[in-house]
């Protein structure tokens, strides 16, 4: 019965070598029939969207990062020759880079879809016998955290190569990254420019400054490329490459998968099969959260990534006829069998309110060890896997199961590929946009007058203590606490045995 | 009318500088007051806990991790006297080890609670410049990943100083993680147990192990101290230690947040108010998820901690009257400014399933710059703390806060202290055993029964190949997925073109 299920619906990329297992999904064949028109609507609008459409209506852009793997696919000659030119000069670089034999190391600034792609290649994919150079990565504006990746770069920034990385050439927290790089390079007597590198869009503020300062080199972010899905454009490529990592192979490995993600038939495509099966699992409102859990180290920052790929393209206020759909699937994990001794717990016995997407790698690799006549370590991890896998369906939970021969370039290559496509037939199946984030402006614009309050407040302080109600009328909340921020870093001073009657002046 | 709820309903925690601001959660005072009846029970459950009841009935356990910070509170002085002289002899070997200069690393090998937490203070609290020794983690049973740490400590095993912390010593990933160490040590020409040292309790088959072949060291673990909770134990002080992080002030801290989580008065108890504002998101069901977002490099683990605490904690399928509740709360998060760039879209515009559990901290520290006149890097990252809390409070979804003002032992020690209470107030608000994990055991089970099954497979694979059906009539399904494996891993031959006409012969 399970092994007639089992075989009936795997589902698989052949040239990959991976397979989607969706037998413990609660589905049945009818329900498959039945999602057949709405999965014929969803190979439509990806091909359109393939062919050049603007499929970020929104923002009325394309949305191109299929042919990053697939140049000759591109809508127009001009796109084609700017990937493959942005490809041969990453190549080309570290190559350079690699010949010249001065930097050992890499740090690389950037934030969201500028760090989560990379962090998760380099720990994938990178040994520290191996790899060529070593990735260090401020990834947000904390003074604390950058000092620290400072700390550990002493004595080496003249051999560190930085690599900055922001689409816009806005972003705050690469912005104040590089400031702050600046700031050390400087301390340490070197020049900023003649070791940095700017990844952004040709023309940005980021770009300019770059071109003006002589940096060492100046790689093009595409319009049409939104953050969380340029792993495979120059911001993935590039610090993979410097890293030594296989660029042609997660290249190869997307290409193929989407080769076969293109195929218009659910039971041969694991990415429209995929989305069913979310669709079906969180009755397409979100109801149940993904929970993923790679049976390998290797993975464990794949649902950091998924986290991005999935709930910033997902998770979104207004369908695309505007009517308010609050859309989204939340996803967290880390990887087995360390999970199981977290939270297992609670998917087997509690609250179930989730499915599980597996990950399972065939071979062990590394250092296996017979343990017992024909029982090594990595038969451990597998079995794990498969136990863990048996005990929640015993209890009704759903599970898939992604399985892959090994985690290698291509490997990975392919699994960004399968769950770029499934998310992009999901949204198609809830009728969203998956490709813009309006709700992220709102935070942003919050944050600007906070700083906005602070300086008016800074310029309020006088020597003479006053309450929040003095100092910003009607704002007494967000004055509280900004100034409660100040005065922590001895840039005003506090009094008052409460916070109600808290009053603050200037310092020194 | 913010700045009246703010000032209304803030708690603290005075001896360690944390507040908890509740005012962004959605309840009102009549609400509050309904609850001190059940809170009241809650807070009486807890006295007879700490007083040493059986407070983790299905295992006929007391529940003592109070105790670990204040040994004079234990009701009987043969304990005392144990936790005493434990925490003597942690701090008196780390100091004997850092006197002798020998060891510059400590590979720690443990998994769930005997690796969450030491992972978590080494983040938090290590910095490059001030790290007595660096510690290296075999959290896993992968093959792989062991292979990769080993990489990374090369020609440094002699060295390197193991620790082996497994509570019932029979934990198959701390066993074969170990295995995989002493083969390394062997492989180096040197003994494992001279430089190994135990933490388990007495008279496990770690223990025995380790006086039968005179390993450096053996620390206790307690009957009465829960994995989960084992961070203020001699699992996570060694380590600390070790790493020449202040041991004091993590107990200091803890034993301060316990004083002020005693209180039994939920305005002036931080524990109870969480606790309270939890049952308030969740309906008491688990149904909203709990995102935990520090504003602070230093918390990126943190939540990884708390998904094991409040999650295995939480998660139970019965309540203590025999009746099935599924119970739980899911929790996930990484860190901000980072995850406003990943999947804030998603909780201000998507699927309203959460609450979020802030954590600011108030002094930069590290490498702050002034970007502008008044705007330094950190004032961006509180910025967009006070900036997210803003736009998801516009579109109605709730927050709390917990602020601290540095990342310090003592600071990190309450955030531990002040969790575990309040996940003790949930259970007995939902009346459920939050100190056991029964769950657990049947995918441990599954597994076993799994390797059990693949032994047969081995001896059961001839020269000619058999269908599953034929090496194991009614187990084809499980049957296929460990040849599968082994396969893969050279260990069996695969033939045939589907999977329904797969064949397995032995290998060799």
């Amino acid at each position: 019965m399970t092994w007639q299920r089992y075989c009936e619906y795997l589902c698989g990329a052949p040239e990959v070598g991976l397979t989607l297992d969706v037998s413990r999904m609660d589905f049945d064949a009818d329900w498959l029939a039945s999602m057949a028109p709405a999965m014929e609507r969803a190979f439509a609008e990806m091909k359109a969207l393939e062919g050049g459409a603007i499929a970020n209506p929104d923002e009325g852009r394309m949305v191109g990062h299929y042919w990053l793997r697939a140049p000759e696919l591109s809508p127009k000659a001009e796109l084609r020759g700017e990937i493959e030119s942005a490809l041969a000069a990453v190549k080309q670089f570290a190559a350079g880079i690699h010949a010249e034999g001065r930097y050992t190391d890499v740090l690389s600034i950037g934030i969201g879809g500028s760090a989560l792609g990379p962090m998760f290649a380099a720990d994938a994919l990178g040994h520290p016998k191996t790899d060529r150079m070593r990735l260090w990565f401020f990834d947000n504006t904390d003074p604390d955290g950058m000092e620290r990746v400072l700390a550990g770069l002493e004595g080496r920034l003249e051999r560190t190569l930085v690599l900055v990385i922001s689409k816009s050439g806005g972003t705050p927290e690469t912005y104040n990254g590089m400031k702050v790089a600046e700031a050390a390079y400087e301390r340490a007597g070197l020049r900023f420019g003649e070791h940095a590198v700017a990844v952004t869009m040709p023309g940005s503020r980021l770009d300019q400054t770059a071109a003006e300062q002589g940096w060492k080199a100046r790689f093009p972010m595409f319009d049409w490329v939104g953050g969380r899905t340029s792993q495979l454009s120059a911001v993935g490529l590039l610090p993979a490459a410097l890293q030594g990592l296989d660029v042609d192979g997660l290249l190869e490995g997307a290409r193929r998968m989407d080769v076969q993600t293109r195929v218009a038939e659910v039971r041969a495509n694991p990415a429209a099969m995929m989305a069913l099966m979310w669709l079906r699992a969180t009755n397409g409102r979100g109801e149940k959260d993904m929970v993923v859990l790679p049976y390998k180290d290797r993975l464990l920052l794949f649902s950091r990534y998924l986290q991005q790929l999935i709930m910033e393209s997902l998770g979104k206020r207004l369908d695309l006829d505007g009517k308010v759909v609050e859309q989204g699937i939340a996803v967290y994990g880390n990887k087995g069998s360390t999970d199981q001794h977290a939270y297992v717990q609670q998917l087997r016995d509690g609250v179930n309110n989730f499915f599980v997407v597996f990950i399972r790698v065939l071979e062990d690799g590394g250092a296996t060890l017979e343990l017992e006549p024909g029982v090594r370590t990595g038969d451990y991890l597998d079995g794990f896997y498969l136990g863990t896998r048996e005990a929640l369906a015993a209890n009704g939970r759903q599970s898939m199961t992604l399985t892959v021969p090994r985690v290698d370039a291509r490997s990975v290559g392919a699994l960004i590929a399968l769950f770029e496509r499934a998310v992009g037939f999901y949204a198609s199946l809830v009728h969203i946009n998956a490709y813009h984030q309006p709700g992220v402006e709102a935070g942003k614009k919050a944050a600007a007058e906070m700083l906005g309050l602070q300086k008016r407040l800074l310029a309020a302080l006088t020597a003479e203590p006053k309450t929040v109600a003095e100092l910003a009328p009607g704002r007494e909340e967000a004055a509280y606490l900004v100034l409660e921020h100040l005065a922590a870093n001895g840039r005003a001073v506090k009094s008052g045995a409460s916070v109600e009657d808290a009053r603050f002046r200037s310092a020194g």
